[in-house]
């Protein structure tokens, strides 16, 4: 028996993971706005973990805790764009949060972990994404915040620290579990609070922490707050930093229960469907372009405002698929539908940016559209896009085919199926070239031509332009064009060899494809620390049967085989 | 039994790992000097590999082949200061070099598979590195360079094809190994030679490679060369490079063999002794600071000018622990000796910038000791500098004491031993602020201090002076400064807690801490691409007992758990 079998052995059955929630149906946390400022309560319910086997105790969290963290993260954007600032504290009494549950890590296999971590990060990042929009969180840390319990505060632009002479704020994942703080810990630390190399050393090997003085002097928290003026000093923090947010606000949409029917293998959303080829470890998705004109104020539309419900539609699927599907290596991307509709909804990206009622709707959107692209360069799946007649591959929908790892392009027309239909265009905006950077910071386009300047001015020059398939190949835009002769057989071939590869590889081949030229705190993040604790997941030290993982609360240590490597 | 028992079982006994060799004893390359050019050729003895077990076939190389390389860049630096460009060729038709042994691969233990990628990572570099000196590296491959042959050719400044009609350049791994070009070769193809990300991902995915106008076109190589004018386009090239370089020359010093005893656990060198505590899995490093004023000439002097020679003995001495002694987890740092000889031979790197005989000696060997504190940084060892009266961490040897992960820093003096001593002082120059970038090009000084530009510029202003260990904790240079009454105490609480951790998770911990800001290629070949082949070297689908890595060459393909993760 392997170490990896035994490992998986050692998890019990996961279920078909949902992501929709409501704050009516929260277990764990608790969502109270109140006029500008709006507060988030971590109580964890010790019986709500997603799957059985675990009590998370110490407000400790699983998938499901985080879920819902999302869950709020979405609604204060959309729900309450009058919040300007965010208190995110804790219900308990000493312990803010405990960070991820270990037992619930110790029973899991290697892909929960990982697909777990990677959800955990996406929401780290989304609530310090959130302070660009003008919304300010500030972690009320009112006890001790540990592991993954201070990460989650370090995704906060503040964090203050109660002075009860007790809580701390610790990082003990390596001398206590013998893995690392994977969830943007060992980065934001150095990378953002700009704590020293060596006090950061120190800080990650002692597993109690640190308080007071020392803490606020190091830059792991802003400030240490005693209890008698802890109420008033948190409201005023959260006061001042409303006060001085340049928040564009407006009448909130109400995030109504998501639109999803599965039949079978089809999972389907009012624009995108999802086919699951079991036997070719694939699922092809299709995004269907608006049917109607753009509507005058897309704030009165709301959740069916065709950008939104796109962006919404699609953040479900990744994270449903991700989670749920692992077999399904590989993602083929096709649109279709009336490439001028889309367009015209494009332009109203940048046109309503200064409508009174709708520009901060228009913004938010195209944030949430921003992060789920982003979703899409962090998945470790294949990545292909297919463009054929009929495909609508314009404006922010072309977007999905440049994160793509490949793009086949139909030269002409099917003739055996419609030789009157118009070839296929592809129509790059604005969209392609800065309004969804990527985590590196570049946009898609130029990251296509990193290193080729003259290549991303010819793109830059043809913004708007109707390319058909000639056009987009030597645009650069495309990897292959090619007729309706090899076309099929093509596209069935590279499909077949890409199932035939090893899932890791590719993984690892993709992390590093994508993420051309220069490296973020966001990449860094899921590059080199996400790798590194991937790596030390699934070491014997952490994860073997005598490891620190697996050994943790048995009162005994993790034994290690002390070779280094 | 476990996958990782099962791996290492497999891998037969590994020798003491040697780093000295000579020309006149290498066994699979040769190097030949021609005026200002000269050509090194590969041609690698089937039978001449490090371990029993494997015939080096096809030019196909282990860590051997590699450490002859590495001695034949160095010599090329320094007994051939003449040499301006550097044609790299093989011995053999059709095959310019295979890549890394493959059967060698399989054998491996995890940790030696991740210290030969090391070890020939940095290697790559220093032949990268060569270019800013004025030596131009020119890949002439005269037969396909698959894998780990072509990541060879990556490292260089050019790369030729020949066109004989069969020869390629490919990346195969991951199609045919379930593993990355994990020598650079993923990074440099889209981050160097800029080629598109999606035909990147073709290229790793199509082991048998391409060649001809694609390869041109997509800048996998720079140009492809008939036969018949092979030599005279190669020798074209090679002139072209030196005639435009702005190299600066002299005498040659020669390489003479290394002064290293070994005495139990002890390692010695003129400069530097390191002293093995076995049960504490530990090892003492002591370097002496030098013992006479600099010399007039350092060229004169050769590899006995101190500079120099404390490059190379630490240089051997990292290679040497980092092969040999991987439960050796902490390496301690020590100095001794007159910190005003230190600073004399500190000034001669920057004085004799413009000397006419010596300055590309001196200009080479801070490139040198550049490149060993660059060792340093990517070593996984936990580093640990302990500062004492007597020592003489000034100038280039405060830069190590910057590597370290902790510094220590006696207040006073040790009561007991020696009352009457000067207590230590530790004096920055230069040298650690721009003389010795780390691989993200930030200066130790830079690094330390990230974020806080005001302690950066306060720091630059005391270069130069002596800084007793109130004024370097005040000056942010040290962890701790404490009085003999704890000091001892402190450490020894220090290095067994660091003894007792998961030597993975302090790996992954330290590989995050020492590079903080931004990445450059470098650091993302260390970083991301690294940590992302050695999670997949350790993953079934490679090295299980059906992974790809164990059945090549079996006529089985790998057999693969589909699931990502």
């Amino acid at each position: 028996m392997t170490v990896l079998e035994e490992s998986q052995e050692a998890s019990v059955a996961v279920p078909v993971v949902e992501f929709d929630t409501h704050p009516d149906r929260y277990r764990h946390w608790r969502l109270d706005v109140d006029g500008d400022v709006a507060t988030v309560t971590l109580t964890v319910d010790e019986d709500g973990g997603l799957v059985e086997g675990y009590a998370l105790k110490m407000n400790s969290y699983d998938l499901g805790v985080d879920i819902e963290l999302y869950d709020a993260v979405q609604r204060l954007r959309f729900e309450h764009p009058e919040v300007k600032a965010v208190v995110m504290t804790g219900g308990l009494e000493k312990m803010f949060c405990a960070g991820a549950n270990i037992r619930m890590l110790a029973r899991s296999s290697h892909a929960w972990k990982v697909n777990f971590c990677k959800f955990t990060n996406e929401t780290r990042n989304a609530i310090e994404e959130a302070h660009e929009s003008g919304q300010t969180w500030i972690a009320a840390l009112n006890g001790t915040a540990a592991g993954g319990g201070y990460e989650l505060a370090l995704a906060c632009d503040e964090i203050v620290l109660i002075d009860d002479g007790s809580s701390t704020v610790s990082l003990p994942e390596v001398p206590l579990l013998g893995v690392l703080p994977g969830t943007g810990g060992l980065t934001r630390v150095v990378d953002k609070r700009h704590v020293r190399k060596d006090r950061a050393d120190l800080f990650a090997t002692k597993s109690e922490g640190y308080r007071g003085a020392t803490a606020v002097d190091w830059g792991l928290v802003d400030a240490t707050v005693p209890r008698n003026a802890w109420d008033e000093q948190i409201g005023r923090r959260a006061r001042e930093a409303a006060a001085a947010s340049q928040r564009r606000s407006g009448e909130g949409i109400t995030l109504t229960p998501i639109d999803r029917t599965e039949d079978g293998d089809t999972i389907a959303y009012p624009h995108l469907s999802a086919t699951i080829h079991r036997d070719a470890r694939r699922v092809d998705i299709t995004v269907s372009g608006p049917t109607d004109e753009p509507p005058a104020s897309p704030v009165e539309q709301g959740v069916d405002w065709y950008p939104f419900a796109v962006a919404r539609a699609l953040d479900d699927l990744i994270l449903r698929l991700r989670t749920n599907e692992q077999e399904l290596g590989t993602w083929v991307f096709r649109t279709q539908g009336d490439v001028d509709k889309v367009l015209a909804y494009d332009a109203q990206l940048g046109d309503l940016a200064d409508s009174e009622a709708d520009a901060w709707f228009v913004h938010e959107t195209t944030q949430y559209l921003k992060r789920t692209f982003k979703r899409l360069d962090v998945t470790s799946r294949s990545l292909v896009a297919v463009v054929e007649p009929g495909s609508c591959f314009a404006g922010f929908l072309a977007e999905l085919m440049l994160a793509c790892d490949r793009q086949y392009m139909l030269e002409g027309v099917y003739e055996d199926v419609d030789p009157d239909a118009d070839p296929a265009v592809v129509v790059l905006t604005v969209s392609n070239d800065g309004r969804f950077p990527m985590g590196n910071e570049l946009s898609r386009l130029e990251s296509r031509f990193w290193g080729h300047d003259d290549e991303l001015e010819s793109a830059r020059k043809r913004l708007g332009e109707r390319l058909d398939a000639q056009a987009a190949d030597a645009a650069g835009l495309v990897t292959m064009a090619l007729d309706d002769i090899d076309f099929e057989e093509e596209i069935r071939i590279v499909l077949e060899e890409r199932a035939s590869l090893s899932p890791d590889a590719l993984t690892g081949m993709e992390a590093n494809h994508r993420f051309v030229g220069p490296e973020s705190m966001e990449t860094k993040i899921f590059g080199r620390l996400t790798a590194w604790q991937n790596w030390i997941f699934i070491r014997p030290n952490a994860s073997g049967p005598d490891g620190a993982l697996r050994r943790y609360g048995s009162g005994q240590r993790g034994s290690y085989d002390y070779k280094r490597v």
